[in-house]
């Protein structure tokens, strides 16, 4: 038996087998062979197993994910089907008399050098496809197994150095019960989609490839951030124990799925979720969102081969508005670049991407990409109630300049004859620094303010959270970040505006009772993480948690600010 | 005649004819030859001349600018002596009958592509060496001009693209009169070193490349920032005008160097220097500079295959705290990473260097490198007047540990019987944006604050400031940016602390008036820009400065500052 301490990254607590998701040993050796023909037939075998998986796993993701996940099997299962591909391999072993192995990869190495060296981000991720598609065929060449995460029919935990978008896009819930990875943090991709697909995890444990072999029983401990690798008889039942009372704990907050989120005082905030698509939108409402504190429009830009049009955009935002019916929904518009990129935008390549040209920056000097998402946005206003926030603001002049784009785009509508709410509220993402300092002068200005915690943290303590070597300094209950987050909502008060707060920060139980505290509005977060903060707030007397503002924005230190709060909310 | 705007980086007039520093176009034709001898021949008499000009240039380095700068040419001249990398060119004459220039490129690339592909920076350099070295040898071979600005004989303005801290090493202040980029900022290597050097300047003109020809008349307005291409005699005329009274500006200038410096109602500040090496120390006492407020100590580790010892720097400290005869020294611990890399220290490649691992980040964890400076420091500390500064500080937890290692040090010095001052005052940079807004809690620990600006402007606007695209945001007077020094200055003055600032702000003539009036103690910058500053100074009464402070701290924009403060003090 073996404890391996992680993050945990996804509540909740999963017992099941090891799957191990990992690439097996494709090396061959180079063979002249005297029967090209054969060669051939094998190829020809390989090719057609791995187009029968693909088909597989795109029907399966569809099904269990979404159409859009699953359009990156059928670029797939073209590659397959590319006799500009295919031909030269089948050329090389008549001609060259070699085995398939080597003509597969001598051919595919050919074409992924051409495409890679291209100067062209759409033609590298071709690249990339070329290069896991043969992956498969050259493993069914071999006779090892290709591990298919969309294939799992039995119930498991995965265990993976790290989980790429498109591999947690495979999960299926019905039989991943969780999983735990070597790398990443709280603020990962693959975290926030365990959140999103409620499935417990562990991440950044270091260890967990190298310390589980397959079928190992694991206990992952999504609470608590520990996998623990073959228990005990003993520790099983503990744990079993553990899982019986989270799912009553689960369905006590479920009876607060359509209450009001009240503090023991009485005072009401409110409770929002962070969405990606409108398919996310039955989590909200399942989970008692009331209101969409973040609809994040990134997803509409990205696994495509070009900018979606106002058409597609505006379908998409009046699926969300019309879905919440009424219940308030915060759209960011585009906020590319640093981490986000788009192959079909040429995007610079930056020295420090995340001091760079992204978000605003990028559509205030797009207009022809800008425009076409506040159309979309101004024409879906009527079907809902749409608040339209800016992201990355750091000074007044971008917020001026792009509500001066939307009141054009506005008026444009208008004279063609198109219906556009009068009551959208404009407001802005509190991420950086300067506009947090300044909120006050904003404050005059906007609508609200929504503080988006990972950057703001990010760059107030001048640390990528992406990078572990300065991860520690990612310090949400730093006392500069509750004087900035107190300053803003100080500000948004004094001018009768509302503030939100849309980072992880807005979901976590330490910090629930310093926001609420501090006189928060709005709380946006995972769905999962509603129905349990409705619940510990509903603990929490918001007049005295008041009183301790300025004893905690006096503090030294994040550790003095944890102790405390922890103390006087025991 | 053409007009080019640019960024006026160092100030000053300049009139003389065009440099262009550019690397000739060494193209050239693979031959097979019957008689190898000859060509073997060649090639000794071009390195024979190479090497003579690498002497030369090396002794001309030396005298100039200083040994370490001479350094780099040493290591050229090993390359050209090398038969490592000698030989093979010759017997590739022999045996394959191919030209010189053929037989040394082929051996060259050879040799900087296995070293550029060694996972190692300090390998890689040694490509860098042999690449630039090739170079020089291939012109001489085809008979082109190999540019050296270390070489120039006669007045001119050196034109190029951009210069590296080894073109710039190599200029000789005698005969390059000024100079214009194509690219750079105000806080771009090769403005700093202008300034330093007293030479005017003028970067990021995009065009000057494109636009100059050889010997073209040139006259560079480093107060403007222009560029003028051809001049008519009567711009000509003019611009001598405006040289003269630069010249005469500056003798007025000088008479205040023994002056104290103090307001008009006869308030008095500090004005100190930022410093690189003990060899800048004349210049600051030249210029009239009342201390050293920024020793920078990344030179002596720069250049260098290994850590410098514990007794070179104490050799360095000790003259920078001797040359100053007891006026206060400033030495800013070490500070890599970022942009700033070291070969022999193998850094992390980062995807953000400026939101990662480096200065005291890094020394907090390589003790190996941090305690040797440490006591270096203390051990120089009683030949005069030090304070230690600890970088890049971003919690109060790094600054208690940083100063427990220095107490630690000294303590096991006095145990040794070294003797150790104890009146060292120890500070920190206020560069990180949490560390300006809880400057409170900081002032109580601390014993001044020194607020570098070239960073904190750029984590709170979340804007690289090398960065084009984003550089517009680098906004010095932006009213987030005076609200957080404001906050430091507060701070530090409820603690009765002294507050400095020792970035590029501190010696900009907008900003003077402003930093004044919020009671910023020290003003610290490049040498020459002291007299002006304390000449300015003299003009501005700080009682009244002071009085605009709540509206200054409560303005939205940054253009509203600057229209301000210059009507105020028009």
């Amino acid at each position: 038996m073996a404890n391996i301490q992680g993050i945990a990254a996804s509540s909740g607590i999963a017992i099941a087998k090891a799957y191990l998701l990992e690439t097996p040993d494709l090396s061959f050796e180079k063979i002249t062979t005297a029967t090209p023909q054969v060669e051939i037939e094998r190829l020809d075998k390989a090719l057609e197993i791995s187009k029968q998986e693909l088909e597989q796993i795109k029907a399966h993701t569809k099904e269990n994910i979404g159409d859009e996940h699953a359009e990156i099997f059928s670029a797939h299962l073209l590659v397959l089907s590319d006799p500009e591909l295919i031909n030269p391999m089948k050329n090389k072993m008549n001609e060259e008399n070699v085995n398939a192995e080597a003509a597969l990869d001598e051919v595919a190495t050919m074409f992924i050098d051409m495409f890679k060296n291209m100067d062209n981000d759409y033609m590298r991720e071709r690249a990339a496809d070329i290069y896991d598609v043969t992956k498969r065929v050259k493993a069914h060449l071999l006779g090892v197994t290709f591990p298919d995460p969309a294939l799992i029919d039995e119930e498991v935990i995965v265990i993976a150095k790290d989980l790429t978008p498109s591999d947690t896009a495979q999960l299926n819930r019905d039989f991943v019960k969780g999983f735990a990875t070597d790398i990443g943090g709280r603020t990962s991709h693959s975290a926030i989609m365990a959140r999103s697909l409620e499935i417990p995890a562990v991440v950044g444990t270091k260890e967990v490839t190298s310390t589980i072999q397959k079928d190992d029983l694991i206990i992952v401990d999504g609470n608590e951030g520990v996998v623990i690798v073959n228990p005990t008889e003993e520790i099983v039942a503990t744990y079993e124990k553990k899982q019986e009372e989270f799912a009553k704990q689960k369905q006590e907050w479920a009876k607060l799925k359509n209450e009001p989120t009240l503090a023991a005082d009485g005072e009401q905030v409110e409770l929002a979720a962070n969405i990606g698509t409108p398919d996310d939108v039955l989590g909200v409402l399942d989970n008692g969102g009331e209101g969409v504190g973040l609809y994040r429009t990134e997803f509409l830009y990205m696994g495509k081969s070009q900018l979606p049009t106002e058409e597609e955009q505006f379908t998409a935002y009046k699926s969300v508005l019309e879905q919440m019916d009424g219940k308030p929904v915060v759209v960011r518009t585009l906020d590319i670049g640093g981490d986000k990129e788009l192959n079909y935008l040429d995007l610079p390549k930056e020295l420090n991407p995340f001091l760079g040209f992204r978000a605003i920056r990028f559509c205030l000097d797009n207009e022809h990409v800008f425009r076409p998402q506040l159309r979309a946005l101004l024409r879906a206003s009527v079907y809902g109630n749409l608040k339209i926030m800016f992201p990355m603001i750091a000074t007044l002049e971008e917020f001026r300049q792009a509500k001066a784009i939307l009141m054009d785009e506005k008026e444009a509508l208008l004279k063609e004859g198109k219906e556009v709410s009068d009551h959208i509220e404009i407001g802005i993402m509190v991420e950086i620094p300067s506009t947090a300092v300044i909120a006050k002068q904003f404050a005059k200005e906007v609508d609200f303010f929504s503080i988006g915690t990972n950057d703001l943290i990010q760059y107030t303590m001048a640390a990528d959270r992406m990078n572990e070597q300065v991860s520690y300094l990612y310090q949400p209950y730093h006392p500069a970040i509750l004087n900035l987050v107190n300053n803003v909502i100080e500000a948004a008060h004094s001018e009768d505006k509302w503030v939100g707060m849309c980072g992880e920060m807005a979901g976590d139980a330490i910090a629930i009772p310093i926001l609420l505290g501090l006189g928060l509005d709005e709380f946006s977060m995972s769905a999962t993480s509603i129905l349990p903060a409705r619940t510990q707030i509903r603990d929490l007397d918001k007049g005295k948690l008041a009183s301790y503002k300025d004893e905690l924005l006096s503090m030294s230190t994040a550790e003095e600010v944890v102790q405390f709060i922890k103390e006087k909310t025991e």
